[in-house]
């Protein structure tokens, strides 16, 4: 199958090219390098030291003898990606190729500005050169659980049946999202949903949790195919930082209470649910939701188990709450459903002690590359709040 | 009361400029004439001869003695808007400066990305500088009826409360937009409810039905000060451009089975209940709401109605059904909420044959000024369908 990858330079798209090249299938990625920038603009970096996409994609053509071709460009610049489509003729797509941090996206007007118009412009052109050159072609979004927010009834995935004065429709469920990152999903979402409706596309949307983990099967073997590790306050997302701190002494950094419960998952269970996706398209005119994650947690009960984890292996860790800089709730109710993937297939691969231990395993091999100036949050949700206030333990 | 029209040169923007002037507040607007440039391109033009923004303020001020002031430039431009809000500080913010239209939306790629990119990118902006600058402002923003589609439910204002699996929580009302302008004003909704949410902001989301008429108090003295009239594919609202046809002896436009029922509102309504809207605001932090019509009719029913006003004035007019040029429902539920402006203080001018008959004599004044060119539809909401077809009766 010919497979585009879209942000094919990323912690999760890299894997994914491997992946389906692995599988057999013609693989093209598409980038930008705009998290590369972001960091330089940021003097931030990757745990791990990967490779330039070039380097990577020899590295794998020496180990596989599998080629996967790249195509340097934005999204946004619709000629760009149009040009691409009509070149590699897709059967599926899978579209990571956006921004994808909630507090990168709340650091300023032009942060903002920025990430809205990459998401929701760049979604936008991929729909139209899907509609005019692959109109059978399956688009893979990658969205996020975090579309729905926390209301106070389960959530669904996708739509719900909703029964109102005697009638009843099944309609888009509800969002009330967290950021304006979180928004630009939302965005996409209502954008992908309206191609399959008026123009008759197929897409899955994979609302996804929160990926922790950096090894996958592919990139186990050679140090040079190894993915990108962020634990900054822009790109780390929360397990991934906590383990970080733990290999480095730093205090874990518990927002708030540390109520706030979400959906995670194993970056090996992305690639999982990725595939099921990809082999098993909707029908032409189809839009689906997959609620991709495979267990619930609190932020406290994963500070919880890096703390008991890490202490096995000798690091002596501390839990510590700090000022939330986000605005959200910090205990509220969470039933998310996440049935779908696990009936086409998914085996999950559950988080223990046993992958946190592998985790600070590999970070330990690369802790002096760790930039500690990056691990503490600056950006606050709200202007004004906890201004001027060095982060520093909540009591 | 210091107020500022986004959008203020269009053709709500400039009467409800007049009305706040001639009500005593000071009013600015600020426009990037987008609407005269898209018509040039179209080589189409406003069916009343509209002076320049800057004629229009000095006949104002000719005839009321009031100052309004104009800001040229785009809200895209967050440098712009920026300084705009800073030396003007509003009290109250009401947002017409967007692509207005849903065809126009739906002819390409390019007008799509303009269309997504001007709406959501200058709310947004907007948005962060009422959060820097004026944070007690009130944002009146124009949303439309086209957000909700047609449900199979009743349609609530803004938000419903969902009663699921033995819990309950009320939530956004879920959305179902029928074009990729209506999407635009989704994504606006979703970001201004999230800066109400997040940054305490206060809002009034109106969320218009069509609009019809030409003539509000403030200009139906003086020719210099009339709005501008659109008819054509791109900017004419129905029962607008049935009007124009009337006149002219073309048949009116009815889209495939003209069952469509929609929410509409005479213009002079419009101005009222803009004032309503900001002369009561909402509290600080809050987001709220207001279905903004007086009455549902389908498209059939206002063939129907200029049908027979136009006999009565010796105008012979033909009813056809044209082939849909849109992907929509033709028969369908429709029944939406909209008590919240009536609660304060609407009192709705009721569409009747006398309102038709008043639009027909000014038409008349100016049916030399008729492009008939720019009346038929030739953007398809599938591009393929109807593909070649000229525009003809449907049976």
């Amino acid at each position: 199958m010919r497979v585009l990858i879209l942000g094919g330079d990323g912690y999760l798209g890299w894997p994914t090219a491997m992946r389906f090249s692995a599988g057999g299938h013609e693989v093209s990625v598409v980038d930008n390098f705009s998290r590369r920038r972001w960091h330089i603009e940021h003097s931030t970096d990757s745990l791990t030291p990967i490779g330039s996409l070039g380097d990577r994609i020899d590295a794998w053509r020496d180990l596989s003898g599998n080629e996967i071709r790249a195509y340097v460009g934005s999204i946004e610049d619709g000629e760009f990606i149009d040009t691409v489509i009509s070149e590699t003729s897709p059967e599926a797509i899978v579209h990571y190729g956006e921004q994808p941090s909630a507090p990168f996206s709340m650091k300023s007007r032009a942060a903002a500005v920025e990430t809205q118009y990459t998401n929701v412009i760049g979604t936008l052109n991929v729909l139209f050169s899907i509609r005019d050159r692959v109109p059978d072609c399956h688009l893979v979004k990658l969205g996020t659980m975090g579309e729905y927010g926390t209301p106070n009834i389960d959530i669904e995935e996708g739509f719900i049946e909703i029964e109102h004065k005697g009638r009843s429709d099944v309609l888009p469920f509800p969002k009330m999202p967290g950021s304006l990152y979180h928004l630009s999903k939302v965005h996409d979402s209502h954008n992908i949903h309206f191609a399959c409706r008026i123009w008759g596309l197929r897409s899955t949307d994979l609302n996804q949790g929160v990926v922790y983990g950096i090894e996958t099967e592919e990139s186990a073997d050679d140090e040079r195919l190894i993915t990108r590790f962020d634990y900054d306050e822009y790109f780390g997302t929360v397990l991934n930082r906590f383990c970080v701190q733990a290999v480095i002494g730093h205090p874990l950094t518990v927002y708030g209470e540390g109520g706030q419960t979400r959906g995670f998952l194993n970056i090996r269970d992305t690639l999982q649910c990725v595939e099921l996706a990809v082999s098993n398209p909707p029908e032409l005119g189809e839009y689906r939701v997959f609620n991709q994650f495979t267990e619930q947690f609190s932020v406290a009960e994963l500070a919880d188990l890096v703390r008991r984890s890490s202490a096995e292996l000798g690091f002596e860790v501390e839990v510590r709450s700090f000022p939330n800089p986000r605005i959200e709730a910090e205990r509220h109710y969470y039933n998310a459903a996440h049935s779908k993937l696990l009936e086409l297939g998914l085996e999950p691969h559950h988080l223990g002690e046993e992958l946190v231990h592998s985790m600070l395993k590999i970070i330990s091999r690369h802790s002096d590359r760790v930039i500690e100036r990056a691990i503490l949050p600056t950006t606050r949700w709200k202007p004004g709040e906890l201004e001027g206030q060095i982060p520093s333990p909540a009591s």
